[in-house]
């Protein structure tokens, strides 16, 4: 089973890091007539990979990254999933051509942020000669729309609190922290560091149970891409346990940036939403009222 | 026991919430000549005010502070401690000045920023013409003097940490977030939302214990004042327990800002660092390397 595309660019290989996201990424290109490899990245990818070729590698070894490529004809990759470690000094092999051609790449995996990161991943793939595509090129269909995705919308009040969450998530991601934050009754309660959404969200239950946080006022969760983003990397994702955290964490609702983001197992998404009287909606920030009003 | 400045200006009032702080404020102000009346934030200050004049107000209750300001015949007042709750709607019992007054202020009360609530209730206790003072200047000993307080100096990685925590604070202070980031590898990881320094250092613990940030580097907790902060209210301030929960979130060191924030209890701070081998130091973000280079 060979595209047209695979002919002419070689094999799609999917880099599969944790969460939902590479399942839905390697559904959508069976769809599309490709026949993908998973690279499963060791410690982070968290479903089994049979019916697919694959193979795993530690998250530093772009020697072994390397020598899959050549192996399976790769021509195209998408990397798709979460990455929760950055690896340690000794788990990095690199190949001779990232030690001689780019030599701050090392320090960067290290240390840099996230987007930083993977900036340089995208330009190390690039440099072989192979073509990074994103996820939503694969499954279009996943990509956020404007306006409210199910049967509930935001009210004036959590207008407010998307506007606030808004603004700390434009700039939280403007310095590459991260892509989320919480506001509620008008005041930002949390940003997102590394404990990424999920651990925010129960922050924000537990900071609630404990009363720093009032119970009668519920509040809104934001994710935004990041500015600089290149959007072919990590677009931010939402999923049913984001609504299920955001329930707990008492949320009237979640708001992802339309287009440029990622809405997972959309049906059962806004069923959750539904069930549990949520708002879920895709907001564009380039227009006036974030799209919405 | 009188001062001229008492005398002149009445009595002096210290609004007690909770930590290390107003105890801090109280001694000083005993040595300085003052005989301070002690209002008791309820369910926020957690020492008892034995041999102190004192009285317990609830966090919304205008009305009583007002009638405590009159029976001691109150002329300064310093806030001082921190404030973890905000009022529910029904437990604020305002002025009628303040409900014909001030139509905004029982909103920004319930739903601001810390900073705008801190600025309304400064505006509404001078508004009774009375005047709000720093703690700083009531225990000017408290502020932080810039450069290395004990025997650790940071390296030069953590002069990395320290410039890219000390961007993320500042941007989160000038979003009326919070004040504190922490930076590890050169990467901010954590930013202070409600949770306060304490809960995001304890975050770092559980990120570092799950191998979500490595155990290999060491990482530098930054506070800072607010740009836009009137200063005499909730100025950043650490303590022992701040050294003792940076060290257990595996930090190098904590740095704050110089003239702007408070070291409560010094000594003890300077012994507990010291003896963990971390720096706390004083930095000027309007020096150039932040005044420590």
């Amino acid at each position: 089973m060979a595209s047209a595309a695979e002919t002419a660019e070689g094999r799609l290989a999917i880099i599969a890091g944790g969460g939902l996201l590479p399942s839905y990424v390697a559904e959508a290109a069976r769809l599309a007539g490709e026949d993908p490899v998973i690279v499963i990245l060791k410690d982070e990818s968290d479903r089994r990979w049979d019916g697919f070729d694959h193979a795993m590698i530690g998250i530093g070894d772009f020697a072994s990254l390397d020598r899959l490529f050549k192996k399976y004809g790769i021509g195209r990759v998408v990397m798709s999933g979460s990455v929760r470690r950055r690896p340690e000094w000794r788990e990095v092999r690199p190949t001779l051509r990232i030690l001689t051609g780019v030599p701050a790449a090392i320090r960067t995996l290290l240390s840099g942020g996230d987007d930083t990161v993977l900036q340089m991943v995208i330009k190390l793939i690039e440099g072989r000669g192979l073509r990074v595509v994103g996820a939503h090129e694969i499954a279009p269909d996943l990509l956020t729309t404007a306006g409210p995705l199910g049967a509930v919308s935001p009210n004036k009040e959590d207008y407010r609190d998307i506007e606030r969450a808004g603004e700390a998530a434009e700039v939280l991601g403007g310095l590459d922290i991260g892509q989320g934050a919480v506001s509620i009754g008008g005041r930002v309660v949390a940003v997102e560091g590394v404990e990424g959404t999920d651990g925010m969200l129960e922050r924000v239950a537990v900071l609630r149970a404990a009363g720093r946080i009032s119970l009668r006022r519920r509040g809104v969760l934001v994710k935004l891409c990041k500015p600089q983003q290149d959007i072919r990397a990590d677009l931010p994702a939402i999923g049913v346990s984001t609504i299920l955290n955001a329930k707990a964490a008492g949320l009237a609702g979640v708001a992802i940036e339309a287009g440029r983001s990622l809405v997972l197992d959309r049906d059962a998404l806004i069923k959750a939403a539904d069930e549990n009287g949520l708002f879920v909606c895709g907001i564009d920030k380039g227009l006036p009222g974030w799209g919405l009003q």
